[in-house]
């Protein structure tokens, strides 16, 4: 009697994982022509790609590669399924802005505007980088945008705590696919600026807006110099009533350190607006809205002449971005693996003693961990 | 007739380093009682450490062994072999300040009178992020510190520009070790207060002090918040003639910041102080090295008692700085590395192709090069 052996390089392949009819389902849910039921899905979707388990992981990064093989996110000159959206891919826009500034209640009223008066679907996505250590939640307390979280056309999800990466969870990025793939035209992705994170979410979405209250000085103090420079736009919220000539001066503060910055974009595409908005009257949240549809329309039709390769200037911009993020995540990871070896803690030891330089102890750890890849 | 095989494994180390008796005449010429040979040998040595050629960089490693094995730069509570020094081993000092602050002119006056009035030996080590991008040298123009650059009992050397960790050459450590063993009782690094590397400088050093010009307002915003918070000390330069006014003004505003802040060292064993200085006449350079002795002796004598361990808290910092040095070099030299590597273009272009997340492409990566050895 003979036996076929399978060879042990094959085995893995095998394996299917376990489940698969649930995975199958959460795809043939997201793309579903039930809006309650790609509601569904794109919450249980998001669970399971936030799950560190290794079963589960392995089902999320299926459901992801089926959905980008399938097209989704895959360019942003392919039409969108859904024909009632006018966005030919989700626009990602990041928001950021010292606490104060009125971050959930300008989203709350742009959530509404898109959704009512455009007929689009918006999900928010918020970061919260603080509240891992002060225990402050960002979205936690729903009530804070009470009207767009009982708008069937709005999707609000707040991101889980802690994490690395200043705050912004690895699974930001792929959340906003699946959003895309549940089609919502538009994703909010908010967060607290503050520490690092804000530059991670600059890295993140297409366009990066900075909202910051009617009041200068010591509040505004609180923005880290380097925002504006990699700010798309700019909005000075809480703009009524006494405080509308305190926005006056801080939008024409904004609008002429901004001329001091260097373009971000090639040929000029793109120069920040800074726009004065009331979230409480809606006052200029028509003009913001119009700001982000614009910036939208010139970097998917304009392409970066510089280097002739016909590319849309915001094809180009996801490019790098998704590249940034793969080493962003490889960086974090790979230490944290490494730290936790025997090898890495003996030599840690070795530098603690000083019987090795700390340079001749990276050299020893780099050795023995890509040694045979070198 | 029988055969001795040498087992693989030992081959490696029956190659002795070519050369080595360059190494252990530099070794001798570091721990010689000739100071001109002392001088001489340090520089070779420096030259030797900042090497990327594979062979000397075996040599370099060899050098910093058996300086580290015999006791240099071992441990703070063991005396120098330097008779003539009161200090237990150097004393590390790290200087940083926007530019115009006259940090040169400040390391001169500070250099000249510790070598004179105190009869110490001073090491400058100058790190100088800007150079790689805008040409501008912190110390080529040697003649900015002419007086000190023709003491015997100074020695002055700029570190290589450009390079990873914020301009801090990985080198910038290994230098200290060597300036220790030539006998310098105190090593003053200089930075320039812009972008990351001044942080990068603060883990380098016993103590981290911030030079400020006596002027206000736009001036100061040059310097990042984050400074005021990881100071052990604050020089207020140019304090003289019709600036003794705004230079008080200006200490005053530092020393109400700084009481903002929370404690760098346990048991508030030392409360960062802020000083009048004037390079030019001389006024408050001897308060300034006093309030640097007075550290030194503190956090030498005073023990952490939150830990009960009985080590010096200097001793403790110190330690932690190594270990954080060597992190840092692994994080930098990693990433490179392994960007360099066939599989990880691959995967690299996966990504950018938008077949794989940012978050699979991190994972295949990080499987493909520590998968064996996790």
């Amino acid at each position: 009697m003979n036996f076929i052996r399978i060879p042990h390089r094959l085995k893995s392949t095998i394996k299917i994982p376990s489940q698969t009819n649930r995975v199958e389902k959460l795809y043939a849910g997201l793309l579903s022509d039930d809006a309650i039921l790609r509601r569904v899905s794109l919450s249980k979707a998001i669970t399971l790609i936030e799950t560190t388990h290794p079963v589960k992981r392995k089902q999320a990064e299926y459901l992801l590669s089926k959905l980008l093989k399938s097209g989704i996110s895959r360019n942003l000159s392919q039409n969108r399924k859904s024909e009632a959206s006018k966005m030919k891919t989700a626009l990602r826009i990041g928001l950021t802005g010292p606490p104060g500034a009125g971050k959930s209640t300008f989203i709350e009223a742009l959530g509404t505007y898109i959704t009512e008066k455009k007929g689009l679907n918006v999900a928010v996505l918020a970061v919260d980088p603080s509240s891992s250590k002060t225990g402050g939640s960002l979205l936690g307390d729903k009530t804070r945008m009470e009207e767009l979280s009982r708008n069937m056309k709005a999707y609000i999800r707040p991101s889980p705590a802690g994490g690395t990466l200043g705050g912004v969870a690895r699974t930001t990025f792929e959340s906003c696919i699946l959003c895309e793939a549940a089609g919502y035209d538009v994703i909010l992705v908010e967060t607290v600026g503050v520490g690092q994170s804000e530059y991670k979410v600059a890295d993140l979405v297409d366009m990066f807006t900075l909202i910051i209250p009617p009041a200068g000085g010591d509040e505004l103090q609180g923005i880290k110099r380097g925002i504006i420079e990699v700010v798309d736009s700019v909005i000075v919220n809480k703009s009524d009533g006494d405080l509308i000539p305190a926005a006056r001066r801080i939008q024409m503060e904004y609008l002429s350190a901004l001329k001091f910055m260097p373009p971000n974009y090639p040929n000029h595409a793109w120069k920040p607006p800074v726009v004065r908005v009331s979230s409480l009257s809606g006052d200029g949240i028509d003009q913001s809205w119009g700001m982000m549809e614009s910036f939208f329309e010139k970097l998917t039709s304009l392409t970066d002449k510089d280097t002739g390769e016909g590319m849309a200037i915001l094809e180009k911009k996801r490019i790098k971005q998704r590249e940034l993020w793969m080493w962003h995540h490889v960086q974090d990871r790979l230490l944290e693996e490494i730290k936790t070896k025997d090898f890495a803690r003996r030599i840690s030891q070795k530098v603690v003693d000083n019987d090795a330089t700390p340079g001749t102890g990276a050299d020893e750890i780099i050795r023995h961990f890509l040694g045979d890849k070198m």
